[in-house]
């Protein structure tokens, strides 16, 4: 059974497919080939997977594949790996009317998103997300970047799919850490917003990691809901969609302290979810059951509890340069319960320093 | 006396303010500055002339500057010297509410607003452009980039200032070649739509030339304008607005050919425009008088009006690259007569050839 989500994005709408089996359904995919050629975007561990899948669909439907194969890793979201993009697209004359498709994660999106929102000034885009992070989180929403060597996801766009194929067959061969990570970001849209949401995932989470395609197309469609009625309310982050940040200031400042690459991304967020947990506490916002709650949840999914030593310091700093800083205040998101997350800029440095004291190791 | 036109682009509309003294206007620029910072980019050569002004005029805003100053010319258009806008960015913690001002030519126009469309996924962007070619053709349209070493302004975006100041005073010091180079784009203006400001500008070149206070302003004025009515039928090139490339297919390959910052813009439009007229003249489209009178105008402003001998094979590879090349046909610019452009993929690759060999060295 397909699942389809549409994002009301006005003239940059898009439909989000969910299922099994999607890479090899060629009726899919080729009403939005307007050429004969396509680019796909894909790395050293996901190429050797599905492309040749992929390659095979967009045969049927008379498509020639032009495939660009990157490094994998989080430490490659640069410039330089962004720059393989760009001279493979030139060197094979691509046009600004050749669809760019990114075959792979949240890197792959993000770099592939960004490379087609940059090429001639923008090409059509096409996402086949292949784990599960990248299915509830980058899939929607349209914020592709990369990193500078001072901050994360720092250089980038907004820039819209024009569709989204989530293939649950790929998450077989995800590694269980990545499975993890992105349960992470599922656990985060309970969170936020959604308490029954929240309820219904500490009740199917042993399903969720054993990989029962029931369960997961109702995580990732209720997911990428979740996140598309936010998006479609603040597409370009003027206010409410800040909230779908909770734990990325803190999980941010862990991936850039630790260098980019040492912990996953879901991994950084669910402990920066625990730091402002914790701080929310202390704020008197949540009580320590609730905390305990979400503790408990983040724990059974096999997620870190606790954030690496870097020192109260070094957090603040690399904290100072994410995109939420407004007039130098920073701006947290904060629980005032499971289900109810708020943004807030009155958390006193002292507080926050506590709060990171507390879940560091 | 100060002109406003109003670009009108629904939400990302914009004010272009066209007179005489406006960089010392502190009234003027206010309202668009949110922070009590601004990053002013420009570069070795504007800095020295007008950046004591411009910081002087925000300091009674009350807004200090961080200036970003760039070497000078068109062959630092490239991701090492945008990266060197970042890491500015990035160092002294500008948020993406931080408005970024272009202070100079078309150059640092468009780097300067392709960082700030990328920098955080998007900062708030003011032009003041300081050269003839870039108060007429940069100003108005939002298309920003940077060159590739395989093709000109390759990667970048389309991204709207919020609000432009063309001071006529800063073309006082612009070198007389930089000032005819800024004149091919106002020629152009009247050849793809408007056949009495093409008349006019053939009686008051002289003006022009002499830096007349009163003839530029109406130039600018007219120039932005008529750019403006096609930007706002088609902001992102998908038909109408492909016109203003009129030259520009041809022009491109000159400076790509001969290596960026060779021949200025406007020089390399020049003569790009008289092998697009060449061409139409073959095709039966002008006729033999028009293509003269054309030759005579670009020839008074002191414009090339003979391409580099490249080689036809060169420029047809260069051509290939070109942002309006569609299902593999080069689709070129050409003219029905003055005032009147037209977008075909019809001519043969023979009359192309020969177009370019009778126009080149």
């Amino acid at each position: 059974m397909i699942q389809i989500l549409n994002v009301s994005l006005g003239e940059r709408s898009y439909p989000i497919h969910i299922g099994c089996g999607l890479l090899s359904d060629a009726a899919l995919i080729q009403p939005y080939l307007k050429q004969k050629k396509a680019v796909v975007v894909s790395n050293t561990t996901v190429a050797p997977l599905y492309l040749a899948t992929l390659t095979e669909t967009l045969g049927q439907a008379g498509v020639a594949v032009q495939p660009v194969i990157l490094p994998d890793g989080e430490e490659y979201k640069n410039w330089a790996t962004l720059n393989l993009i760009f001279d493979a697209l030139l060197a094979s004359h691509c046009e600004r009317s050749t669809p760019l498709i990114a075959l792979g994660g949240g890197v792959i999106g993000d770099m592939g998103g960004f490379a087609a929102a940059c090429y001639q000034r923008g090409m059509p885009f096409i996402q086949v997300p292949t784990t599960l992070l990248s299915q509830v989180d980058s899939s929607v929403g349209g914020k592709t970047a990369i990193n500078h060597p001072l901050g994360k996801n720092m250089i980038g766009a907004f820039y819209q799919p024009c569709l989204v194929l989530a293939d649950l067959n790929t998450l077989d061969t995800l590694p269980r850490r990545e499975l993890a990570a992105g349960l992470a970001e599922v656990i985060k849209y309970g969170l936020i917003g959604d308490p029954e949401f929240f309820a219904w995932l500490e009740n199917h989470l042993d399903a969720l990691l054993a990989c029962d395609k029931t369960a997961l197309a109702y995580a990732v469609a209720r997911s990428c809901a979740n996140k598309a009625a936010v998006v479609a309310a603040d597409e370009r982050e003027a206010g409410e969609r800040a909230l779908l940040n909770l734990g990325h200031t803190f999980g941010h400042a862990i991936e850039t302290g630790l260098g980019y690459g040492q912990w996953l991304h879901g991994e950084a967020v669910a402990a920066g979810t625990l730091i402002a947990a914790e701080l929310s506490v202390r704020l008197g916002w949540l009580t320590a059951d609730e905390a305990r709650r979400i503790e408990g949840l983040l724990s059974r999914a096999e997620l870190p509890v606790r954030a690496p030593p870097l020192g109260v310091e070094r957090y603040l700093e690399l904290m100072r340069h994410d995109k939420k800083v407004a007039d130098g205040q920073l701006r947290l998101v904060l629980l005032q319960g499971i289900g109810r997350a708020a943004v807030t800029d009155t958390a006193s440095e002292g507080d926050i320093s506590a709060a990171i004291a507390a879940r560091c190791d």
